[in-house]
């Protein structure tokens, strides 16, 4: 099967909207193992939306549309499939019903303006809206099916879920399944070569990789006749990829590197203790987004000033004067420093130029110098990122995060 | 001009990322009063990336995608743009060079795939991408423009405000202009009553609230002749909306509520210091994204654990017990504890109970007690928020940075 979203509405065209209704949708689909090759919005103009309906029912059996159905004479969703499908509008009573029921929950008066809600194309089936005035329509003609759904994802998500969903697994035959790979530590180019091969031979499951702020990620996708059939698809070649990436895979699928991270210390019940500079809070805030991050993580401390690396991490300043706030050794003090003060099994300090200012031509903007200290372990590394302030802060702390993660894999609790 | 929107890639047609470039080209577009009336989002096929193509230049002056520049044969937004337009590709040596420059900087092998990101169709301006490797590309044939820009966010926006829209400036008739207003403590149906006739009445300059995380925009957009008509237009109203909404407005355009509070701090030459617990340094993170807030912020502390609130904040282990770590003598305790050890003018303490665990019924999750203390200032708020961790957090720090400013406002330095 396969089919085309549209999206309606002159909001979305004006960027006063972002259409996660798409994204949504999109995943429902490809989770039911129905095609998706084109996605289109239009406004809330008749001739333009008509036009992205022929179109779409000339390529696809299934055309999915999000809304259009409100009560203003802007909204013409429906009347415009109706018209598409040579069909006339009948009223639905039980639609017409639940919205005076709802006016009459709402304490409010209902317009003449609703009942044109209550509308529906004939044969068309109405989907209650459980969040909502605005019911959902479903028609089939021949052997083409349109689902229009409201605008608001608080409507159109619940009505997909109780209404579309059970109708789409009927209809579709075998399933798409995917899991998603998260890398750290490697480039984009550098993955690819080491998995070309992967990549030019797959057809079933396919594999793609897609880069993002600091990490990579490998989707591997599986269409079979059962979930069963898809998964093994999947487990075959994620053994693959993981003989010869593993060192670079941190999670999968919905896992971030600092919830693999706070896991780890949990399991060994171990505790952490940062101290950060340049990056400024950023660490402690990603480890305590993590439910459970209270189990781990002792203190966090942000020493921007030269006194607070002092009295609080006693870095001695001596060495802040004779090696600068940048350098690896006063990284180390304050990795030193933090655990010792916290009395915890691991610490973390880091300092570096954030920029814009600050930079210099021995020490420029980006240059960070990171320590990791805890049982047995003693390590300073020194980067040197591009990119803005923002994008320094956050690389720096994917490095620390993954520098944490393989020095627990490599050592025992 | 018309233009058109297209979203090249798989991952968007699946589902796995929401299409946030497409809101932002569009909202760009129509502050430059350029119309557009229709969006496609196509997958990584060549094909099918051909035929949108072609049906947008039919009906557009104006092409713009995003996606689909990366190194990996999966991209091939470029090759397929200089099929339909008849344009060989050709070598842009600047482009060659910044990503070797590139590479160098980070200390990784250049890969032979990365220098496929440096060919461009023949006669095109190579756009130089700040953020990453891929340059974006603008490229005129007859009464056309395509303009391809990367798909990261990070890259595509800077891109486009540094290259695409000074060119665009150029070519549109007239000029629209649009201011956005920056609220905060207001919720959004408060707001839209307290403006109900401005909303409607307004033509010329348009008027449309926006709501997102904690906080509402109001965009002004005037249409006009030149810039200083358009300038007038839009001062008028904002004159009028700062006079009903001046309370609830803290900035215009790109501001955030921690710039300018650093900025205010700055201009009064006063220091800060901050102690969270339940925000777990996503305050600190915040300010310290700002350029510049060295000046300010002399540390932050982070002090999950019971134990590092009395040693680092001399949180009297008494008062814990009698009141719980969760209250408003231990947030005010924090405020000064930390004011005091960081010698600063004003101090901040914040505890409360993210969740999703650790909630009881006296003490729910989303409960937080903030205490700002500063020159004769003294004040400790409580709050319930609803929602996740994640949004518990975000919710915290804009209610106290919010709480920062305006008492910042009420007293002189």
């Amino acid at each position: 099967m396969r089919a085309e979203i549209i999206s309606v509405g002159t909001e979305l065209l004006l960027g006063e909207i972002i259409d996660t209704n798409a994204a949504f949708l999109s995943q429902e689909l490809a989770a039911l193992g129905i095609e998706l090759y084109h996605r289109t919005t239009v406004g809330d103009n008749e001739q333009r939306l008509k036009q992205a309906l022929i179109e779409a029912l000339a390529r696809a059996d299934l055309v999915v549309t999000s809304g259009g159905l409100g009560p203003t004479a802007d909204d013409l969703t429906k009347e415009t499939v109706a018209a598409v499908l040579g069909l006339p509008l009948v009223l639905d009573r039980p639609s017409l019903l639940w919205i005076k029921e709802y006016f009459a929950r709402m304490n409010k008066e209902m317009t003449v303006n609703n009942q044109k809600q209550a509308m529906i194309p004939a044969g068309g089936e109405a989907l209650p809206n459980a969040n909502g005035t605005a019911p959902g329509v479903l028609i089939c003609k021949g052997e083409k099916v349109v689902v229009c759904l409201p605008g608001p994802p608080r409507e159109l998500i619940p009505m997909f879920r109780s209404y579309v969903l059970p109708y789409l697994r009927t209809k579709s035959r075998g399933v798409i399944h995917s899991r998603v790979l998260r890398l750290c530590g490697v480039g984009e180019s550098e993955l690819v070569e080491e998995i070309a091969d992967l990549l030019t031979d797959q057809t079933n499951p396919t594999l793609a990789p897609l880069a993002s702020e600091g990490e990579l990620r490998l989707r591997i996708t599986a269409r079979a006749q059962s979930e069963r059939e898809a998964e093994a698809l999947i487990g075959e070649l994620e053994a693959k990829l993981r003989a010869r990436l593993g060192h670079w895979i941190y999670g999968t699928d919905d896992d971030t590197l600092e919830a693999v991270v706070v896991k780890l210390l949990r399991t060994r019940g171990e505790t952490l203790a940062v101290a950060e500079s340049c990056t400024g809070g950023l660490l402690a805030n990603r480890i305590t987004d993590v439910p459970g991050a209270s189990a781990v993580l002792e203190r966090g401390l942000v020493t921007y000033s030269n006194r607070a690396k002092e009295e609080l991490l006693q870095v001695p300043a001596a060495v802040i004067v004779a090696h600068g706030a940048v350098s690896g050794e006063v990284a180390r003090y304050m990795a030193e420093g933090v655990r010792m003060s916290a009395g915890t099994d691991w610490g973390i300090g880091i300092t570096g130029i954030a920029g814009p200012g600050g930079g210099s031509r021995e020490k420029p903007v980006g240059l960070v110098y990171y320590a990791l200290v805890g049982p047995g372990v003693n390590l300073v590394q020194k980067v040197h990122w591009s990119g803005d302030r923002v994008k320094i802060k956050r690389r720096t702390t994917q490095a620390v995060l993954d520098l944490l993660r393989r020095t627990l894999l490599a050592t025992e609790a």
